[in-house]
């Protein structure tokens, strides 16, 4: 049954009351997806809430989702792991790998504090070397494999590197990543974090030869917050050791007491958790598959994106980050202000934009607005984004 | 605005088509509270998903949680760590602390094999010492006290008890326990298990000592799964280090550079989760204290597995795990058979009964059987359950 976008707009609550630009930080939901979240409780309640009927119940519905997620990414139902978000899933890679004092893990300048945050603290555990490449210096001129040799050495032991970049919405070239750092002579293990790839980019996952794909379902995919999901490769399963631990990821013997891990990637998998979201985040990508293939979604976000770019490029004291339109929905910006930006102007933007109704987020590194497209924002909406800044440029900017 | 067991009872859907024994497990959420997770999912879809207004509502979602779990354990909001379950917590506990080669852990052989896993892990990963003191070799003659200073040991550094056992239904002393363990020469760090407590016990814990006090929301306090939290006493934060990190634990700098970690507990908490489930906690942690204070709850808990723990025993073939009534709303007990008890007589019982809408758990460490009884549980469902026993001891059991 084929949706058509005007029809699965009325169906999403939070369209209803706003024009909205923050799919990078969370996509709203359709009512089916509610629903299911709210008939997922039910059901809990009903057969349960513990009890052999509703723990296998439970169980069905992760191993549902694992499938629908590995579907989704192009990948086998046993190589994902369902998380919380996408920070715990980077977690899970980072803290399981077999470190040792002296080894060496390169980042790109373009991941989020978070992931930074948590490479420091191995870095202090463990003794290992950090380093950051450049990427976002040379915006539009960068080759990131190049970038990435350059600065690989001896003791790498991990490249992390988003497969979207949140902040400039770059696509990284995943599969050449993967492939320099997959020929050392000592292979380097690639971590993407990719919060803003999963439910915009159509993925075969397994051809990239990405080793760690970690991924959140409340973003593009538009399913309940609290819900993401894992993808370790089989090859990189073997020395990855689970690190947070619990009843889901162990083998248990005739006393109860562990005895190994699962035989997949649920051995990363920890404890309890909200099952009733593991339907509302299928239904959400049910309703996108029903309107189109990912291709077609992607390819609709691209033409969209392209046009806000040029709308923004086309506005007085605007510049786009990117000097060609991005190959994702994220358009980030800067506002001139008597030739330069500030953290500050860009916020009394976004307020302006908010209190008119418009979602948008300011970005710190580099100072920047952000606005995301996705497949079925309309020209429409584009268009009254755009009145909407000319008003506040004409009240704010002084030339 | 006092209300009665009946009233209460007629709101929880889980009560209308069993007869309920498996609060340990999970505990079955009322009307009010699925309803207010509903309404919460609103308000994020009408104020966002994402934007000022819904970022800072979220914001005072958890710090109004933080503070209603805080005023429940008898402690300050700034220790309170939201997580995602027991299991969770532990593991930041187990993590964050300073270990360092030959560092020994002592844990007790009632402790849930999640933990234990966790332990074997940091065991292999860091050089630890892991050792086990006894408790269900010796169940009703035991002093715990004695035995864990029989078994702490000059590298002691942590010791891993439950409050209340998950499988005996035993209260520990955790006072003593904590007591014991600060005083020697070292001080020991006490983790204590409070997957059964929370929600059953009152608890003034800042009282207690106790180091780190991990519990869950979706048991005892019959809120939603997926939503718990760690108490992290001010002494024990200060070398605590954070392990799965993320943008709830940090702080950030002017270019969004991670600069610190939070000042207080939330620390520790990671990234995105579902913020719906925090207002369905609070509105089950309310109801509850709508009915009585925690210790009249209790008081009534108390007499009712006593009640139950009382049938049991006059049961031909049916022993009680204990042989005076738990200090808790926990009874377990072993069905025999020709002089011995089975896992697969067990495992038929509790299948039996589940036929006949009576839900209870097996376990496997001691095998046993356990009923839970919570304070808005019934006499007449105890004489029901008890009936229903004997009908599968007269048909199954040959003596």
């Amino acid at each position: 049954m084929s949706v058509s976008i005007a029809q699965y707009r009325q169906s999403i609550p939070a369209l209803q009351n706003k024009t909205y630009f923050n799919y990078g930080g969370q996509g709203p939901m359709g009512i089916n997806a509610l629903g299911s979240i709210q008939a997922a409780h039910q059901t809990i309640q009903s057969l349960g809430p513990f009890g052999s009927a509703v723990n296998q119940w439970m169980q069905a519905e992760g191993e549902k989702t694992r499938r629908v997620l590995a579907d989704d990414l192009g990948v086998a139902p046993q190589t994902i792991v369902l998380t919380e978000d996408v920070t715990v899933g980077c977690n899970i890679a980072l803290w399981g790998m077999p470190w040792n004092s002296g080894d060496h893990i390169l980042l790109s300048d373009c991941e989020h504090p978070g992931i930074f945050a948590t490479v420091y603290e191995l870095q202090r555990r463990y003794g290992l070397e950090v380093s950051v490449f450049p990427h976002l210096s040379q915006l539009n001129s960068a080759n990131p494999v190049a970038t990435i040799q350059a600065h690989l050495r001896p003791t790498t032991r991990l490249v992390v590197a988003s497969h979207i970049l949140w902040n400039t919405g770059q696509l990284m070239p995943l599969t050449e990543i993967c492939q320099l750092c997959h020929d050392r002579p000592r292979p380097v293990r690639v971590l993407s974090d990719a919060a803003q790839s999963v439910g915009m980019l159509p993925l075969r996952l397994a051809e990239t030869g990405v080793d760690f794909y970690s991924f959140t379902g409340h973003k593009w995919c538009c399913g309940p917050a609290g819900l993401g999901g894992l993808y370790v490769s089989p090859e990189a399963m073997v020395d990855l050791a689970p690190t947070f631990i619990g009843w889901r990821g162990i083998t248990m013997g005739k006393q109860g007491q562990p005895t190994g891990w699962q035989p997949d990637a649920r051995r990363y998998e920890v404890a309890t958790s909200n099952v009733a979201l593991c339907s509302g985040l299928r239904v959400a990508i049910a309703t996108h598959n029903d309107w189109g293939t990912t291709e077609e979604r992607y390819f609709r976000i691209c033409q969209l994106s392209s046009y806000l770019w040029g709308k923004l490029n086309s506005l007085r004291s605007v510049h786009c980050l990117l000097k060609s339109p991005p190959e994702s929905g994220l358009v980030s910006f800067q506002i001139f202000q008597g030739g330069d930006h500030s953290p500050k102007l860009h916020q009394t933007l976004v307020t302006y934009l908010e209190s008119q109704q418009f979602y948008l987020r300011t970005l710190l590194s580099p100072s920047c607005v952000r606005a995301c497209i996705h497949y079925f924002s309309t020209e429409s909406e584009i268009d009254h984004l755009i009145d909407a800044i000319e008003r506040f440029l004409q009240s704010h900017i002084t030339d």
